[in-house]
């Protein structure tokens, strides 16, 4: 049998294109049911569901089987759900700005591009947007190592009723750049985060052996610090070579190849399990000896696995400390229940952030 | 009968993504088929077809019937097609930076975002990152009266040999804008760039009829200028609060809801016909008076309609100008040859920058 013509293919691609629409168009359909339904049982109904969207999206991913790879017919149909929502509510999403950031990119990432985004000029504005309703949803950093944001978001979960309701990764790449003035021969130092610095070693230490590193408070920082010096590199990103128009010398050069950092998506509501799912905990405890194991132990006896530690001095007094801790499981889960009842006797305090569907894209 | 319930609606959109996965899966193989006989055809194949790509979007659009409208699905197949040529290729884009920029966004738009975006400092670092092979395509501002880099992206042309192969047009919104100083009921005088202003004209004698109106050099440098000034507002884009940290009073002020900025895609190939297709041509004649009469009337007599006219003084000599034209056709149209024909006798020089499909999304 003769292989088709480029002709034929495009006239198959043309008649799958058009049974593609008529599902599309179907799905839209359905999604409208759906929220007629809701409404009907609920004067208040909430249309975005987290759990349902990333039950969606996991089932995807486990069924494909390619060509399109599974990370990308997954976020193909959380195009189609952004689109399909969008019929009935259009989200407001508010992130930490400005435009062009990762925490936008971390915003689209996890609604689609069907929301309106809108961007804010700190943490605590994104906080405030949400919890006067301005806003649905809000996108802030909460593990951005090298740019030190963490503090705040922290912070404004000790003063915030609101809840977490998602989490997002994002691959993040470091590149070794040079200002216009830099004599690529004669570059005795660089400048980077510390965090970046050791995230860069290998690759460093292979390159460039003779150069001494030097930390600084943050990337930014340390690309902004090029413009007066010819003798000097910095690693950063190319949010931070754009801004202070620098050359990118070598890309990504970070010695392990998924480098994420993390932001939480927050809201009003609590998440019902998707069957895969993770918690954030604050505790306030005592400073006491031994406070963390106090902290940690009901943990383990429950056999709850812990994803992350963070302690740091509670605002409200010099004598008590605020671990916030994220673990693996939902509010809903007896373990995890029986790990709260055991904190509230230790603690001072404990308020569960959320519980949320791990993320899948 | 009775309405179906949430779950027997969510177990139809499940039946219903299963089928629509397959489909997409079953496009990329089509696809995948596509390039194979292009590569079979010729080994310098390209996979990157702007013309299929438009006929394909009209097609959708033209048949929609919803719920999803025109615009998303479009918008959607976008997506699906970026995913499916990504499998062959994946495209380079360098755009004008930084990122976040309206640049990046019709980057992205026309692209879908299965790309490998560049972010470029300078529009002659696009026009040359293409040149030099390091990007497949370029997305440059061509007409963004509020900024004024039309020039830059125009006189870059008269250097090149690159072509023009797409157009993408974005909404553009205004909004007024005040820093921390600002004293709200103290207001005396709006910064904005001329034809900014004129564009929010009636917006303004109605809110704010009796506030002086002062035009700088763009809506950047208004935002700017709100630092120092406690009885000052601007008008800008959310970019511009972004940057400058201030603070939207009102959004969306612009008389016309559809103020649009052009943007082009430049790149190596001549794009064959896709059926509803623009041009643009860069024509240089001696300073003569009529010169202009001259340069038109051709248009005229062949029925080619107009889009744009620019004129501005040749880099070359004293003594000529440089024209550059937009209008309606496609090099291989009968009646725009004879255009070329008539030009080729009037001027200096002649150059079709390309022919191109019009915007579809």
């Amino acid at each position: 049998m003769a292989e088709p013509t480029l002709e034929q293919l495009r006239e198959q691609i043309d008649g799958l294109d058009e049974q593609l629409q008529g599902l599309l168009n179907k799905r839209a359909e359905l999604a409208q049911k759906v929220a007629d339904v809701k409404i009907a049982t609920d004067g208040d109904a909430v249309f975005y569901r987290p759990e349902r969207e990333a039950q969606v999206l996991r089932q995807v991913k486990a069924r494909n089987t390619g060509p399109l790879d599974a990370e990308t017919i997954a976020r193909l149909f959380r195009e189609i759900m952004s689109a399909c929502l969008a019929l009935e509510q259009r989200l407001k999403v508010a992130f930490l700005g400005p435009e062009g950031t990762f925490t936008q990119q971390a915003a689209l990432k996890h609604f689609g591009h069907a929301v309106e985004t809108i961007s804010l000029a700190a943490i605590d504005d994104v906080f405030r947007e949400v919890a006067s309703g301005a806003a649905h949803y809000g996108v802030v950093p909460v593990e951005n190592s090298t740019e030190g944001v963490i503090n705040h978001t922290l912070d404004s979960f000790m003063e915030s009723p609101l809840k977490i309701c998602g989490e997002v990764d994002l691959r993040i790449h470091h590149h070794l750049m040079l200002s216009e003035h830099t004599q690529l021969d004669k570059i005795t130092r660089i400048y980077s985060h510390q965090q970046t610095l050791a995230q860069c070693r290998k690759w460093l230490d292979t390159n460039m052996p003779r150069v001494e590193r030097i930390a600084v408070s943050s990337n930014a920082q340390a690309a902004r610090r090029l413009k007066d010096e010819w003798n000097a590199a910095a690693i950063a990103g190319d949010i931070a070579a754009d801004l202070y128009d620098l050359k990118i010398l070598h890309r990504n050069i970070e010695d392990t190849p998924d480098n994420t950092t993390r932001f939480i998506i927050i809201g009003h509501e609590e998440v019902p399990p998707s069957g895969e799912d993770k918690s954030s905990l604050l505790v306030r405890m005592k400073n006491r000896p031994g406070a963390l194991y106090h902290v940690l132990k009901p943990f383990k006896d429950a056999g709850v696995d812990l994803t992350r530690v963070e302690s740091r001095p509670s605002r409200s007094g010099n004598w008590s400390y605020v671990f916030f801790i994220d673990f693996e499981g939902h509010r809903d889960d007896e373990n995890v229940q029986a790990v709260l009842a055991a904190l509230e006797r230790e603690a001072l305090d404990v308020r569960l952030l959320g519980s949320y569907p791990r993320a899948v894209l």
